[in-house]
């Protein structure tokens, strides 16, 4: 059974903060082993790819293999059906749609003082994406990291794609190739984020990691971290939905268990201000629980992390999804956008009961990459952004020098930082003579 | 001597490559320390840290001493010459307007599918900026910080800073007024940045770090990230000038030393396409290490890691700082603004020769917290961007879900996530049923 809060309740305020605290993934301890790796891939390159493949991916590896051909590409993504290509590229325009117009503008501008100020945004020169093999390999992440890297004007873009036993996913490549990926390599593990940062013989280092991986993959990114730059550490995923009793109680319960499925970590909360509703969406997530295919995993997220919250109105709902400050939030209630401008905290949110968040994981444009763990109270989902670097330009004439140079000297002095001064004053000497 | 590069000369690939890779800063290996400190503070919060600030500061706090009441504030800032005064506040006027254009906006529209889409900006509810004690104790650097947190329209905004001894800086607290900062506390280190991250009795927690310190700052920082959000870890200044032969020796000399006299660790280079202007340059850096009152920083940074790189064109120069991505680049040549667009990786770029680098760190508007150790490849400097986060927003009608939903589900069943589908399913099968 799922935790059940009551707002009303004595103890309401001790539960929910034990909510909310509850640790629901331990960290496994594997930082020893990737830094062995790591170092092995920075010292041994090829050879190192190749043996540790051959080790935790069960298949022969030569430098020549590493990455796929475009004939290879060609021949898997035929395999796929019409439909699915017909949905992938449906989701692809969306979501390319969606992050064009995050692309921020350059700006320059002349001040009263002289000084001519602004800034300008380029892109990473080149990026890698991790994409996980097996059973998690998802197209989705595919095109959700690939098109924003693209959009943003990254001009490689390659991919790491670890494949067991030799076993590709035809629905993988055919993302990267709608998304315009321009190298796919048949590596994963923390060897494949190795490469990806240090460069091998056949794999060109990048300036940017990003994509979701094991605990493997997560200690790798957090290494190489400050030698390339990383997306966020992605915990377990996370919803709340927020509903009233004008709901179909089995509408919530399917939405919370898209959440519940991924993971036995997931964690699907539900606030209401109607405690019978809240039992009926109860009722029916046991119901559906019966015959989902991944009963297991829901069936263990629902029991150990699952949460009803009963409230007394919908302005303590908002209180209390500011302190979740969930991953994702589904507002299904009457005025969706109204209760939406109370909240400050979550990574995207889903208006109205015709918005389950799934829509937000395939094709409604928006990233599926988002904050987990209570990060969206200072972090933002994967955008554009995380392709771009902003320089910040800054021209002095002369005498916009003489208007702000000396406040600038003043405080180099005040730090005791005397060369500071110096460079500005060396100016204003010549503007005195002039 | 510094090191002299010509890349007309055979091993100039390799030298460069050289420069490029030396390791300017060895990582100490503060992390136990580190650790049980963070441990200390979250188990006995205020008490752990009286203790620890005995220990390190030399000074009795006690709960109430935490803070910096406002007496004390107005106390100390008294202190200030009114010349300062003024150059602060002119340095913080222009840093404010300046981050005050970088505010992005909210965006909402209905796409032809009939979704409405869009996504919201929000400011962090609480921040913390940890200010250095002692010598590295500046006033700029609080601005710098504290005034992007507050434009972003963070509510509440704290600053640690240890005062050794008792002693504390009037320049320090003045700039924390002018720029807005709430809350002042009288501890540092490692155990400040825990008290940040999980609150103490005395100290609420904060939501983002920011701002520079030593090697147990940093480390801490490190460890915290993920409970919080944390800025970049800022490794040594570097300084790159690209100046052709019209320029004077010395204004060029002590733009180098300027960033040369921070650290022993900081890296000055020069890049001309005139071998004796950099023989100029080089002999107007003796000339000043001889009277510079941080001769034995300036000196052993210039000795260690300072280079003068002569190449042929200006368009090698443009090569050369891309694989450099200095923090800080100056262009003292006839067309900056041609030169500049030619560049992609640098933090700031600084335009033509009556532009010195120290305007930048202190009263130029852009921020000065820039990033080092070639990280200008993939990130940017401090911004109003760091103290807010996007949450995207997705709304489906009926048709619009009509129209996206069966991709949606499609998807969801190539992936193996049947709830997922079923949630986009169930609303479709009432739609069909209408």
């Amino acid at each position: 059974m799922p935790h059940f809060l009551n707002a009303a309740d004595a103890g309401f305020e001790e539960d929910f903060a034990a909510l909310l605290g509850a640790k629901r993934e331990e960290a496994q301890d594997v930082d020893d082993a990737v830094a062995a790796i790591i170092a092995d891939v920075r010292e041994r390159g090829d050879q190192a790819l190749i043996e540790l493949t051959a080790k935790f991916d069960r298949m022969e590896l030569s430098p020549e293999r590493m990455r796929f051909t475009t004939a290879e590409v060609d021949d898997l993504v035929a395999q796929v059906s019409p439909e699915d290509r017909a949905a992938l590229e449906h989701a692809a325009g969306r979501i390319r749609g969606y992050h064009a117009r995050q692309m921020p503008k350059d700006e320059s501008w002349t001040d009263p003082e002289g000084a001519t100020l602004g800034w300008r945004w380029t892109p990473v020169s080149a990026a890698g994406l991790y994409v996980p093999g097996g059973l998690a390999s998802y197209p989705s992440s595919v095109l959700m990291n690939a098109i924003p890297a693209k959009v943003a004007g990254v001009e490689r873009l390659a991919i790491t794609v670890p494949t067991p036993d030799g076993v590709a996913n035809p629905l993988v490549l055919l993302a990267a190739r709608i998304a315009g990926v321009d190298e796919i390599y048949r590596v994963g593990g923390a060897q494949a984020v190795a490469a990806l940062a240090y460069g091998t013989e056949s794999i060109a280092p990048v300036d940017k990691i990003t994509g979701p991986g094991n605990a493997y993959v997560a200690a790798a990114k957090r290494r190489v971290f400050g030698r390339v730059g990383i997306d966020m550490i992605a915990g377990p995923s996370e919803i709340l939905v927020i509903a009233d009793a004008d709901n179909d109680p089995d509408w919530i319960a399917v939405d919370m268990l898209s959440q519940a499925e991924h993971d036995e970590s997931a964690q699907a909360i539900l606030i209401t201000d109607d405690a019978g509703f809240g039992e009926k969406v109860t009722a029916a997530v046991e119901k559906r629980l019966e015959t989902l295919e991944r009963r297991e995993i829901a069936g263990a997220s629902w029991r150990d992390f699952g949460a009803v919250i009963v409230v007394p109105d919908l302005e303590m709902a908002a209180q209390l999804a500011d302190r979740i400050a969930p991953e994702h939030l589904e507002l299904c209630v009457a005025d969706p956008e109204g209760l939406s401008v109370r909240i400050r905290h979550a990574g995207a949110i889903f208006l109205g009961a015709w918005t389950p968040e799934a829509i937000g994981d395939y094709v409604g444009g928006p990233n599926h990459v988002l904050p987990t763990a209570r990060s969206a109270r200072f972090s933002s989902g994967l955008s554009v952004m995380d392709f771009l670097k902003r320089t910040t330009l800054a021209k002095m004439t002369p005498e916009a020098l003489k208007a702000i140079g000396p406040a600038a000297e003043r405080l180099a002095i005040a730090e005791s930082l005397e060369a500071h001064g110096l460079s500005v004053r060396a100016r204003l000497d010549r503007l005195n003579e002039g």
